[in-house]
């Protein structure tokens, strides 16, 4: 076996055991690109070691779905089937996991009608809600990772000759996600996933009334719900306190803005993609909570029928701290791809809470949570604000100020 | 654009334009393994090209199913997720099409316990009837395709050193199909598919009482229904009368015969792909319709599967009538793949009539159907018996001998 083969098979195995932590007798959906087969099928193979009861895998192809989106009848976009939402639903209903694996060519949809584009992406949200719903509320254990193909290879490694861009995005998927020569990429990630445990431990005993962020074309105050609490994949548990770690990489800590609590601008430091095209230099006004005004340099319209999914797309449902010495903000790299480049740096997100961020609020109804502080909507999108200009304060209680981040790094 | 790809894109547009016919606002949905992602999603396209609403595929992995079939809990080989075949059933009840790509490694399954293989088999029969029912009804348009793999071609071009078999068996399936170099496939589908519906106007006419088969292994005597109907894909149309393709290739007429009309004995003279085992040598015994006794030299437990299926596993469902001097016989080529096998030589099925091959048959109840001599199963096993020493003669309502077949040709 190469040692390239080895490592996808750690990395297949680190994802099972450690992502979703897979227990005998359960069952797991993979949803995965026909590119992606090799690893899903070393993935199938390592679930079955580890007892699945069965595995099954949710295939697309980018390219049949970028034909979907160029050709199909406008009013066809906006139907999902439900049966196919249904199923997935059923499975997690049952007590079975999820994990997705991810990467695209990030131009994948250049050219599309954005408004086409918004009329699926909305189609798809409204349809599965329910599953979202498992997954925001960690009842199942998901995870996400990651696997290199030429399109986004020939964005991630642009500067490489194209035949070396595939090895190259691999070596740093398998880096930013612990997989390295000699080491045992499970035991290492016990180690990291406990120091997020403890920077999360932090924040949660301090308490922070709000979080003031300073840099370059952002001067932003967000206020945390009053009993909000910090999450990390080092700490996440579903409903049964079986531990999972729901994005490999993960470098992240996170919690929920309180929806009507975030005031002033901010400015995103990497593009954004969101559904294949890409969002560039995305700057939102916020009043209130609301974003009473956005503007990007590139993806303009995207935005907009991202913003007019639901009410709840204007309004912020996640705060997310980095410090930009992660591994794989070291590695220099633009992945262009959500999972790794909001594990680069500190992030916000549009969209639906976790309402795990609040106490109970996993058990909350709709009414409780929306009045907990938590914003709701069918949507979830991470953009990135970190930089080595970016400055945090945290408010306690009592007015006073704690520097947390100077430069990008925790202080 | 090479001439190979030129060849693949005009095969896709048969499939289209041939198989399904489909018509400007039709859905398609597409059953294809990731292995034919290539045919697959030339098909997609060339579905857009003729104006479909939208087209989606449901993709397979047959390395994914293997593994399942090895690793799977054996109780849970036996559920079906219902909502995946609520999706294509309300896919045809709304109208849609539906084409399948097939061409597996017919050792695909080798090794793994014919009685899970069954499970298996019997589940998604089971769950998938109410869309055997569209497809066996003729009610929708659907049709079936091929393509080349490594393992397919393994088989059916073991003579040829391994990087040649899968240009070797593109190239056989092609011409089968009737893609030449510079012919127009379209039209001359059209010219085959009229010979074809001349043969069943002849044997619509003579209103057969019963066929009389002699071979080596094979004395049987079929009686056929009072109101049969001999059908080929020359006259297949769907319920609104546009006129489609089941099967690319297709050489044969076919009709139901007597549920309770078989006796005698018969022998395969091709092996049987069934589920990826292959049955070979396949002798069953028939007393008024039933099979009495069955032996194989390989894949006796598979067949025991299958006959256990349901009761009407165990009685005939189809008689077809194939020339030897077929292309795809005289190819020469022992495809392993009952798609390009069944054209070869004439063929028996055991279980599903098709209703349609009785007067009336398509809006009878089930009840009905049985009256008719139709018989019902949730499967259909096709298996050959056309050899060049295969006789079959036609015994007329006066008792009156028609020669219909000498050394396996038409008189």
């Amino acid at each position: 076996m190469t040692d390239f083969n080895k490592r996808l098979d750690q990395y297949a195995d680190l994802l099972v055991r450690v992502g979703i932590n897979l227990q005998p007798g359960q069952e797991l959906i993979i949803t995965s690109s026909i590119e992606h087969a090799d690893l899903a099928r070393r993935v199938v193979a390592k679930a079955y070691d580890a007892g699945a009861r069965r595995v099954s895998v949710d295939w697309s192809d980018p390219q049949t779905s970028r034909m979907t989106l160029a050709r199909a009848d406008a009013e066809a976009l906006g139907e999902y089937p439900a049966p196919l939402a249904k199923w997935r639903e059923e499975h997690l209903e049952k007590g079975g996991a999820q994990l997705a694996i991810v990467g695209n060519d990030p131009k994948l949809m250049a050219g599309i009608d954005p408004q086409r584009i918004s009329t699926l992406q909305q189609a798809t949200a409204r349809a599965t809600q329910a599953i979202a719903g498992y997954t925001a509320t960690m009842r199942r254990s998901w995870s996400i990772g990651a696997a290199a193909v030429q399109g986004w290879a020939d964005s991630a490694m642009a500067h490489l000759p194209a035949e070396e861009r595939v090895p190259a995005l691999w070596d740093a998927i398998l880096k930013a996600c612990r997989v390295y020569g000699d080491n045992d990429p499970v035991a290492d990630w016990q180690v990291h996933l406990a120091r997020l445990a403890k920077w999360v431990t932090f924040l949660n005993e301090k308490k922070f009334a709000r979080l003031h962020y300073k840099g370059p074309g952002t001067d932003l105050v967000i206020d945390l719900p009053q009993n909000h609490v910090w999450i990390s994949a080092g700490n996440a548990a579903n409903e049964k306190g079986v531990p999972f770690c729901p994005n490999m990489p993960t470098e992240e800590v996170f919690t929920a803005p309180a929806r009507e609590g975030v005031n002033g601008v901010v400015r995103s430091t990497l593009p954004l993609n969101y559904g294949g095209t890409l969002i560039k230099e995305l700057s939102l006004r916020f009043e209130k909570g609301r974003v009473v005004a956005f503007s990007a340099s590139e993806g303009q319209e995207v935005l907009q029928g991202l913003f007019d999914t639901d009410e709840g797309a204007r309004y912020l449902g996640e705060v997310a701290l980095v410090p930009i010495d992660s591994p794989i903000n070291q590695t220099g790299i633009l992945f262009y791809n959500t999972l790794f480049d909001e594990n680069a740096s500190c992030h916000l997100a549009v969209g639906r809470a976790y309402p795990i961020c609040v106490e109970g609020g996993g058990s909350m109804s709709s009414e409780q949570r929306l009045a907990a502080g938590l914003n709701q909507s069918v949507t979830h999108v991470d953009f990135m604000i970190g930089s080595p200009a970016l400055d945090i304060d945290g408010e306690l209680p009592t007015g006073e100020l704690v520097p947390l981040f100077r430069k990008g790094m925790w202080v």
